[in-house]
């Protein structure tokens, strides 16, 4: 069949005006990641913020230390981007941030996606680009792109304290872009103790005892993990936030109301998925519930596209995979859940509530 | 300035529904490209084109030499993208080519952009992986991405037989769709004599041939570039369509009435094209003319974003940038050229035409 495919005469309509416009959008989407991340890389728009005029190309590449001719065209791509505004005054050509910029680029930013962009920079960035060999082999490329064996899932992201924390990072700064959304997408409220299980930098945690002001919420991680939350994330003294350290695999888990899985279930197959379920629903007050936040797969195939590929991502990167709400369902009520509700937020991330029976 | 940043606190309005949707998008840009690059490299459509009836993912692995479980994500991924169409009949689930990826993710299309996309995937994924150091140092990044020395610009690109079948099937396929374009943004019939200057495949000497009946098109290049083209491109033995072996930089150039130099500028720094262009100058005949074919940037830095991109990527790989009319009218008026008009094509690439005094 493949074959015959040479065969085929393709007609193409010589009065048709056949441009692919998408298609070439599709083929440039990589020169746009590179430009975002590595105008972020060498700190454009944090020295943009700190500044309290526009910059010139001149000034900009002599506090970021790069060249002027490469700070020139970087700084145009940006601004057919719209990251960038450009002023011209009197000839003279100068730079500051857009809105968008300002909110979502600058490190210091609440709702900054610096250190997202900096994972998929440096390190997603190069295992995609083994993304044949991952659909070929149908696993994970680690091994190729970071000569790290990918025997345990986690001992390879987690391959270095430096590596961990800038996963624990890449968590961390999505929850400020959809956090809220994910622990207010069902009423929470009536599950006073939770426990997030891979609860990484706690940030989820703390949307959780911002928008349920009764709960409790222990975060759940292996010790290294809780050492690194500590240490880089959770410094303030927050009575309302504990952490448990241990493998959710292997050690006992805390009796909770509510059991948090936030972009964990992804990671593992389905058996994986099922004994960590089993594991949860065991350890779970009767009427309790867990709330399962990942990227729902449509049921009709259709997409969502950023669901689709991260689909694909979790492929090249983990043992697991993107799937429906129905999928979902099964896995939970293969564990004993029942109730299953879910709930799509408009964003990445979305809700899936099911209860154990009181 | 740069520490000055950090004391800036940023105000987020707390009902303000902020989501980044283009910032994501930007930031997944490399997940799409690679998706339509490895779909391409595994021979999906080109298997989709040969058959006769939409086929399962279960076919599609197996005729491509795919795990079943990648193929379905690509699939599913490739349909989001509106590449595939997905169809569901009694719960069967298949898979057929959509026009777009008919006409232009095909091999053997007319309209192919697949050697385009194989290049993008092989070579300048990787050399944008050193965007970053690019930008600091101003300069190429073949060493690192290839470990080839970029003392010389086409050594290096030329590095192999392989390497340069793979840089001119890149050249080639672009002109399938703009090709007609660019050689119809002027009317060219005035020249009878046409000379194509790192004329690469004879792509752009065809579209010249077809368009203008009455001239004739000499592709000159480098020796093994000519062998490389009659063996691979021009097979035919078209009248109308010589070649001319040499280095424009250092062999004497044939006389001719108009010149061709497409995506030959871009390459080179500003000194390099004007004494290049004053070579042309020197041969062309009275009232002749020389055709500049380039991605313009506008005057005022707004875009297009597709020639800003280009611009960062002529830093990562070559000596050269993209310029604006302006900017090309400066080097064609250095070199002696007057009555200097450009013309947009709405696509990727536009055309500059100078000429020299009868």
């Amino acid at each position: 069949m493949a074959d015959g495919g040479k065969m085929v005469p393709i007609k193409v309509s010589p009065t048709a005006d056949v441009y692919p416009k998408r298609i070439m959008e599709y083929i440039e989407g990589f020169l746009i990641s590179k430009t975002l991340f590595t105008s972020c890389e060498l700190g454009v728009f944090e020295l943009l913020l700190g500044s309290e005029r526009s910059l010139s190309a001149a000034e900009i590449s002599q506090a970021v230390g790069a060249s002027l001719d490469g700070t020139e065209r970087l700084l145009a791509a940006c601004t057919g981007m719209q990251l960038l505004n450009r002023h011209q005054d009197d000839g003279k050509v100068s730079y500051s941030n857009t809105e968008q910029a300002r909110l979502f680029l600058t490190r210091s930013s609440p709702l900054s996606l610096y250190q997202s962009i900096h994972y998929h920079s440096k390190t997603i960035y190069l295992c995609w680009h083994y993304l044949t060999d991952a659909v070929r082999e149908g696993r994970t490329q680690y091994e190729k792109a970071f000569g790290v064996s990918s025997g345990d899932l986690f001992e390879a992201i987690y391959r270095s304290d430096e590596e961990m924390v800038k996963f624990m990072q890449l968590m961390h700064s999505i929850w400020n872009i959809c956090g809220k959304d994910v622990v207010t997408a069902f009423d929470l409220s009536p599950f006073k103790v939770i426990c997030d299980l891979g609860g990484c930098s706690g940030a989820l945690a703390k949307h959780c005892t911002s928008a349920y002001p009764e709960c409790t919420v222990t975060i759940f991680d292996l010790p290294k993990v809780v050492h690194m939350s500590k240490e880089h994330f959770i410094k303030e003294d927050d009575q309302r936030i504990s952490f448990h350290e241990g493998d959710f695999f292997k050690d006992s888990l805390p009796e909770a109301e509510l059991y948090i899985l936030a972009r964990i279930l992804h990671d593992w197959t389905d058996e994986r998925c099922v004994e960590l379920l089993q594991r949860i629903y065991k350890a779970c007050k009767p009427g309790g519930a867990v709330l399962v936040v990942e990227a729902l797969l449509s049921e009709d195939g259709s997409g969502p596209l950023t669901a689709q590929l991260y689909s694909l991502n979790m492929l090249v990167q983990t043992e697991g995979r993107e799937r429906t709400d129905v999928q979902y369902a099964a896995l939970l009520t293969a564990a004993g859940f029942t109730n299953i509700r879910h709930c799509l937020t408009g964003k990445i991330y979305d809700a899936v509530l099911g209860h154990k029976k009181a």
